[in-house]
């Protein structure tokens, strides 16, 4: 039998080149040998953002432009929107009743975000229960594979956990423990060199125009040492040879060896990379302006992908209901 | 327009005399002044039980059958399994992201039972958060009307404040703000004297039959300064006499005069108090065991009720939605 992945995205923002290398071509290459569930968390959205939702539905409809036209496949793949899928509700409802406090306060990312975030009032109660929230995300489709980066791996501790406890409570085996599969992928900056993020304005976007590709690249922080083309540079500090590492990394070592030899000058350097980029992201791009001219489409997507993740969510619920002695009349 | 009342119970066990006289009573005289949600909220007893939930299908159909018995009466009221509406728990994940973390610590009743049920593990994420489902309860049919004991007060006091940070953040006024009201009874004491509860199994069931009502009855204790019938006794410290005021307070002035003047034993006044329970109670239990041959119509009873509840539950959450910026594809 096939492994069965979840993979959740929250929608708070456009996805960027970062995204793109560290999850969406994860994704498209998983999709042909596991079942798929790719969910676009929105209820996870709410909390951290719920005082401000006004970007939500821009930010869903965009996610899933750029999923698509990376070639995530809908007749391969579960494509939804968490929240249209009511079931996540009640599942996370019903493990919250088996899930000790404890647990969810000694997730580390958890106190860590109420002091990154600590301008927002975000120490709310469904915030300490976002790791109940994903365990249901994950449960709901008894999926076993989960793609995570490293700093993601309590969340799935915390899920096996539960699954744990909720077959041992209930003396059954509803639910399989899932594993983590850790994404490896070339680390991306910004164009500032510092971590790529909405909130420093550095990135590059998957929906960017190759003109705005070209802009960025442009903008890109260099070494600081070589000021002038003669000058000998230091591909390890310079931004543009990280995405030469991400998208080209056939050229990586003559880039390295040019730019030490002071053979090709920065300015010329970021055209050749940005040409690179442009071109890995044409395809994509094409079928992001085709999709954007007929979002409908997209929301048939969403709404028929959230039909097949109802059925196998409520197939769980059905299990767990009768475990915990509920019944619906 | 007519007000709209919530009335939840937890199915944790049969409902007694003291349930009845303090609730059932009352619920059967709002109907017909209120449009009323009347709701068995099994979701709730699992914050507190969810390590056994072997009795919960006996306990939901047996206080089904004693309200429906009393006369609660489906063609005026809804009448319907709290986890059989799964709309209350879509609102409470949505509510649950509003409600600042420090509004559910302070509840007094959640220490106070952490602390009384500390042979339980009840310090779950669910439990900590039964506050904000109960307010999922009273906001998903807008009610403004919550007949509930003192000792609840705080939670009705929650569901405003919740129900106020909710229009205010999304500028809307989807939500009115319940007033408590206040159900007066004669507070009915356990045969021993004790509060009457399952876990001193002092209790007399709505469910009982005439024998059991008169073997409680007669076990009630009384006057222990009255040794012999001659003996002039104290109404105010005996168990029966707190049961004459609740149940025929006519008689109440002079069973207390007998009783301070010996001119009645107690064998003798105790043999007339069940009298006059068994006769109240007598069309009820009739009733009773009507629909405990068959159950099917409590059932049906209790699908109709749930139908009716999700369509009032769902129009809510379609303006809690559209106020969230949240859309159903």
């Amino acid at each position: 039998m096939k492994g069965r992945v979840l993979n959740g995205m929250r929608p708070t923002g456009k996805l960027h080149l970062g995204n793109y290398l560290g999850s969406v071509v994860n994704m498209v290459d998983l999709q042909e040998e596991y079942d798929c569930y790719f969910s676009i968390v929105d209820w996870h959205a709410l909390t951290t953002g719920y005082e401000d939702t006004s970007q939500l539905q821009d930010n869903i409809l965009s996610i899933a432009i750029d999923w698509l036209s990376a070639g995530v496949d809908p007749d391969k793949s579960v494509v939804f929107v968490q929240s249209n899928v009511k079931e996540h509700a009640e599942l996370h409802l019903l493990l919250s009743m088996v899930t000790p406090l404890a647990w969810v306060e000694r997730v580390p990312t958890y106190k860590e975000q109420l002091r990154q975030l600590e301008t927002r009032n975000i120490a709310t109660y469904g915030f300490l229960g976002y790791p109940v929230l994903m365990t249901a995300d994950i449960l709901a489709y008894k999926a076993d594979t989960i793609p995570v980066g490293e700093d993601q791996l309590p969340h799935i501790e915390i899920a096996r956990e539960i699954a744990r406890r909720f077959n041992f409570l209930y003396q059954c085996s509803v639910f399989p423990e899932a594993e983590a599969k850790l994404t490896k992928f070339a680390w991306l900056p910004g164009i500032d060199g510092r971590k790529m993020s909405k909130s420093y304005g550095n990135e590059i976007h998957m929906s960017s125009t190759p003109d705005e590709i070209r802009t960025k690249v442009s903008q890109m922080i260099t070494d600081p040492a070589r000021i002038r083309k003669t000058d000998p540079g230091h591909p390890e500090v310079c931004v543009p040879y990280q995405f030469y590492k991400a998208f080209a990394s056939n050229t990586e070592e003559s880039v390295a060896n040019e730019c030490r030899g002071a053979k090709v000058g920065c300015v010329a350097c970021k055209r050749r990379l940005a040409d690179i980029i442009v071109e890995r992201m044409a395809p994509i791009y094409e079928r992001q302006q085709e999709l954007k001219r007929r979002p409908d489409d997209v929301f048939d997507v969403l709404r028929e992908g959230a039909k097949k993740a109802q059925i196998a969510a409520n197939n769980t619920l059905v299990e767990m209901r009768e475990a915990m002695n509920l019944r619906d009349f």
